[in-house]
């Protein structure tokens, strides 16, 4: 039943439209643009929600199923999510993903580290959490906090981030060499959208407690962060993981984008439902016959 | 915004309906009723879980939200799904959980133990798979395994199973002490329905992957794990932690039965909107002089 074709136009798919350009300037990338949306204004996104809901539901559970077949390679997706306070992570969790069945997501928030984590290696964290085979895995915040945040507010010594770049770069080359596929995501949002949604927080005591007085420091250090996401745009957009940079000024198209970017990644690795592992016809006369005396 | 009513007319609330009775025999209980249903038929459930949707998902986040309060008791559910194949664990998560966000949700499905669960006592892995303040844990399958399959299977000997009611019911009471809220769900399923659905999954290909011929070797043993349920509902049947006997023979039914259970048990803990922990004023200021040069 999965309909196979992307929402997109041929040669349009969002996976070429969203590649973060080599050498790009962060300031060049517009957060209020809408690249490869299908629609001509925000009044069709709901349909073509609508349309992708059981696609990719179909595809998630392909996913999932395939994994069940002993001969099959292992496979798994990890969506990255990064981007400031209020560009969106939450919203795509739960508007993408909430499309989805749960049972195949496995959802992480990264917080500050704890004390034990800290005591280990910056990966080891993020080793933990990363998808089974079948599942899809979404990283809310991520490794790369510790070349964001940890960089601008120092940290760590700059000798010491600054060999992270190739450390992460190795780390993903190992996971897609193992089996999964990596879709990074840069939600690229404005100052001034910023400053609407952190003021909306305030204004709606439904929302207090998504707000705190630190996200006013970190949004006062906004052109240190930019610094410090030119650079993973640029050490980090391996042809194995690329980054996709998210116009995220429209929530409705950030959510879109994402949507359509899995959908594309599903339709790439086009999972099969397994064969039966055992005789149909046999097994169809094992049910008929259980339980004779009913 | 949360509608503060349930579905259900007054007195006549599912948590008193489906709730397990002292000493009722299993085969008196009927798995194709519709008790407390509103509606007149199938083609009402479609509306009715279109209303309880936003209800049930504004009610989860402030259960989410609730636990950032630091002054409020850290509160959490736990949904305890138990049930022979095709009876409607998955169902279940996919139809009702589903309708949350996944970011508050935490899932676990409970498959045969691994030999270092097995190191440990019974209730050690169930342990690791608990729901965080403020989560939605849910269980496929759960430490009732450990008095069902391995009873019935004989894994263990009798001496050892018969404690484990006993060291259930105190766990469970010390789950609940600490802020738990526990939904356990018995889905109750006729043969005929099961055989039903075990052929629907044999004759389509893109369910092969679900069916085992183990799962008529259970089958076959139907009338042993009654017994083992039996003694589950008569000795696990506390106040702090009551079994519900879900009809499941209906799955339109049964997905708005586990629903309404969870939306009353919502509505029964009744969680807040944090209040703000700064002066709303002064942040707003802040975030509107921030970033003074745009």
């Amino acid at each position: 039943m999965a309909n196979k074709k992307s929402q997109t136009t041929d040669g349009n798919d969002l996976r070429s439209l969203l590649r973060a350009k080599a050498n790009v300037a962060m300031t060049d990338l517009d957060p209020g643009a809408t690249p490869g949306f299908p629609g001509t204004s925000k009044a069709d996104v709901a349909d073509l929600t609508a349309e992708l809901a059981p696609v990719l539901s179909d595809w998630q559970e392909r996913l999932y199923a395939e994994n069940k077949e002993p001969d099959t390679p292992q496979r798994s997706i990890l969506v990255v999510l990064q981007g400031l306070d209020t560009s969106g992570k939450g919203g795509i969790i739960r508007h993408v993903f909430g499309l989805v069945d749960p049972q195949g997501l496995k959802i992480h928030a990264f917080k500050q580290p704890t004390p034990e984590e800290l005591s280990h290696d910056f990966l080891w964290r993020i080793r933990q959490q990363l998808p089974s085979p079948g599942m899809i895995g979404i990283f809310d915040r991520s490794q790369y906090e510790d070349v964001l945040v940890v960089r601008v507010n120092e940290l760590v010594e700059p000798a010491v981030w600054q060999q992270r770049y190739d450390l992460i770069n190795d780390f993903e080359a190992s996971l897609t060499a193992s089996g999964t596929t990596i879709i990074k995501c840069f939600l690229n949002m404005s100052p001034d959208e910023q400053k609407r949604r952190l003021l909306e927080r305030l204004e709606n005591p439904t929302k207090y407690w998504k707000f705190s007085h630190g996200d006013v420091e970190v949004r006062g250090r906004w052109d240190d962060y930019m610094v410090a996401y030119q650079d993973v745009l640029n050490r980090c957009n391996t042809d194995v993981a690329p980054w996709y940079v998210i116009p995220s000024d429209r929530k409705w198209y950030r959510n879109w984008a994402v949507a359509t970017l899995l959908l594309e990644h599903l339709e790439g690795m086009n999972p099969q439902w397994p064969q039966a592992e055992f005789v149909v016809e046999d097994e169809i006369a094992a049910v008929k016959n259980s339980l004779p005396q009913r």
